[in-house]
């Protein structure tokens, strides 16, 4: 009877089956959660992508990412590449191997921990690329640009390197990550702020289109330099920064920026309560910092060479990733947003030998086809070939892994009109529903 | 009058304007080409890319990539994506920092010279992976496999680390690079030959795809271990590798497999006419070579551990796109295989001031949104909207840089009915046309 599925399957070349894709599963061991040493090092994010075959360590810090995982990251991705090319972001891809020189110009290359740092064969001194502003203002140099040339917006979506003291909750800090780094140049301060503000809008869109709630709170510029910065946060207990909120105007805050217990928005005392927060992207104002040094210049109307005036933007994506399953998640099921769960649809046809099997096959057909025409579910569909096991145990591992909508092919196919079962995950519902409304359903929830 | 073409443009959001790319000119010194030792450290393809601002050296063997670098790049990212998910290739990523133990216990870590290798603060090991058979093989014996699980085909896309000697030819030899690397596992040296063979036809399949001639030759296993490997080469005079073709039979072998002077293929001897090849890509059956000391075993039928037989398979993507531009280019202006040019059509508006411009932006703007609308030339057009510049000189600089169809709105878009100005760069080939006649031209040529 798995034949008969096979059979359909097969007819159907691109139907993306559950069995095909690897997805060892590594069960956590029970007592090891009570160690306070695997507590430091593990979340509940961490936990489930481990024990769900999202992801799999490597070595403290350094992750495999397994195919779930990837096709996760890579929506990520596009929705920030959208997102960043639609303010006029160019996409580039500066090198993870940069010349040591470049950080003694800028005076960061002992002032930064974490580097990692490595010889050639010439003995000629690389750090491994955190972040890419020396690299960017070292390009500039090396041409002529006029104010007519700005703003110029360069970015990049590639993996960065830190050497952490104490790696831990998975991706949320690891040695290796994949990050959103933006740089931004302009004639003058006001072009710069003028910037400043649209990427910060850009930045709202793109967790709005994640439809997690986050805090934008000022920031302390840190090794970074510049004047001005600004933090974006997922609250989480897990969190490694601090952030007060105002009971009385509802504002968050760094709570570095707190002082004598008066909240900096609406002045009120004694309002402010603690939460911690996952920093999950930051905005910075450099000024010349960095384009002084490097003599990353423009000339002006008048002849003149000008400094420019520089803003980076970042975003941890793999962070994200993992700092979004660790805020929507159950201890036991993860939840993903929508826009990046690594299939939008689960569909479970009947065990094989039961009685709605000899049905099913044309019906999952059907169905397949159809959900695939929908826009931003095409080619996001699964099916849960395993049809050895039971439709309770496969909807229990389907919601475990939290694909944002189950269809169940149950008992009610035999009905006429034929009821599929579907489970819409995020939202917590269940209900029977005929083929026409199914799709209207699912097209509802991409394509509103 | 530019005035004008900036409302049509802002009209249409997303028109995408050439003035707006960042692409520093970089005119490399007419001298330097007769240094001996420019002349070893650049090719054609090198000096064209970075002369057009398509990559930019950041120190020898690392580049940033620019805009129009990264547009071809990511086009040729989705080709193999596409072409190795279609076999069932599963996409992960592989951590770029791995641990040395792992390399200590395969035996490659002083075989291969060209590891970076560094530590982190707690005096760890590591080396930058050039290519990822030891962590393959470890993330498989970290689960239990069933002989049911196989063939299983994991591959990635990422950037690659060889501490080379005398990095050269820009990015066809560099320090950094982008590889498309897949690893299969099968249960046993028939399915493994299998697989060798369905990946072999894809890789013939995306070369294809680029439309460039290869040759596949029998290869040295070289470092890698193993007793099979295929190498593709594209022709050119600066290749590192020497192939023979015989003149009898055609065939193209590898110089290292010739001996005395008989070709290996139709046996004739004294035929063989040598010449230079650059090496795009590799396959290796490895056997055991790698699973043995990892333990990536399955459990077979009768419940024994057995180890499981493994094949790689890498693409150098850019290398490719190098080696593509090398292949295809004359010393002045580059060609691109059509599939992964940055952009498919350059419009040329006429310049400011003429007796064409009235007329011109109703016309151009509808040929944008025409063009749009053609499947796999959507959001893949630029406008040359530096109207300041004449159409010739703008004419000049489309070929220069290779868009494979150039549409220019010359002194015919007076006439009834309209005639557009068609360069179809790739084959050499000019031809006035009327809109839906270009239309059609251009369709087809996307959509054959």
């Amino acid at each position: 009877m798995y034949k008969q599925l096979k059979t359909t399957v097969s007819k159907n070349g691109n139907i993306q089956k559950l069995s095909r894709i690897f997805q060892p599963f590594n069960v956590i061991p029970m007592e090891s959660q009570t160690k306070q040493k695997e507590k430091e090092i593990h979340s509940k994010s961490s936990k489930l992508m481990l024990e769900l075959g999202i992801i799999k360590q490597s070595s403290p810090g350094c992750f495999n990412l397994l195919p779930l995982g990837i096709r996760a990251l890579e929506k990520l991705t596009r929705i920030a590449d959208e997102e960043m090319q639609s303010i006029g972001g160019q996409k580039v891809e500066f090198p993870t191997l940069i010349n040591e020189k470049l950080w003694t110009l800028s005076g960061r290359v002992n002032e930064v921990k974490e580097l990692f740092k490595l010889k050639d064969r010439h003995a000629h001194s690389y750090i491994l690329g955190p972040t890419h502003e020396e690299i960017a203002c070292e390009l500039l140099s090396q041409s002529q640009h006029s104010y007519k040339d700005f703003p110029l917006i360069l970015y990049q979506i590639t993996n960065k390197f830190r050497d952490e003291l104490k790696p831990r909750l998975g991706l949320i800090r690891s040695k290796q990550f994949c990050m959103k780094d933006m740089y931004s140049f302009d004639i003058d301060y006001e072009k710069a702020m003028e910037t400043y503000s649209i990427v910060s809008d850009s930045y709202e869109n793109f967790f709005n289109i994640l439809g997690i709630e986050f805090h934008k709170v000022k920031g302390a510029a840190g090794v970074m330099g510049g004047s001005l910065s600004h933090e974006y946060h997922f609250s989480a207990e897990i969190g490694e920064d601090t952030l007060v909120r105002c009971s009385h105007c509802n504002h968050f805050t760094n709570v570095e920026l707190v002082e004598e217990n008066i909240c900096p928005i609406c002045k009120e005392k004694n309002q402010l309560i603690k939460s911690k927060g996952i920093e999950v992207g930051h905005t910075f104002f450099l000024g010349d910092r960095y384009s002084k040094p490097f003599n990353a210049n423009f000339i002006n109307k008048t002849g003149k060479n000008i400094n420019l005036q520089m803003c980076c933007f970042g975003l941890g994506l793999t962070r994200i990733l993992a700092a979004s399953i660790e805020t929507l998640s159950t201890d036991q099921e993860i939840r993903w947003p929508k826009p990046i769960a690594p299939y939008s649809v689960l569909i479970i046809p009947p065990k094989a030998g039961s009685k709605e099997e000899p049905i099913a096959n044309s019906l999952l057909e059907r169905l397949y086809h159809s959900l695939d025409n929908i826009q931003h579910v095409k080619k996001d569909i699964l099916v849960d070939d395993r049809t050895d096991l039971t439709i309770g145990r496969r909807n229990i591992q389907g919601k475990k892994m939290g694909y944002p909508f189950i269809i169940v092919l149950g008992n009610r196919i035999k009905e006429d009109p034929v009821l599929f079962e579907l489970h819409d995950v995020n939202g917590g519902i269940q209900v029977d529903l005929a083929f026409e409304d199914l799709l209207t359903y699912i097209n509802e929830a991409y394509n509103k």
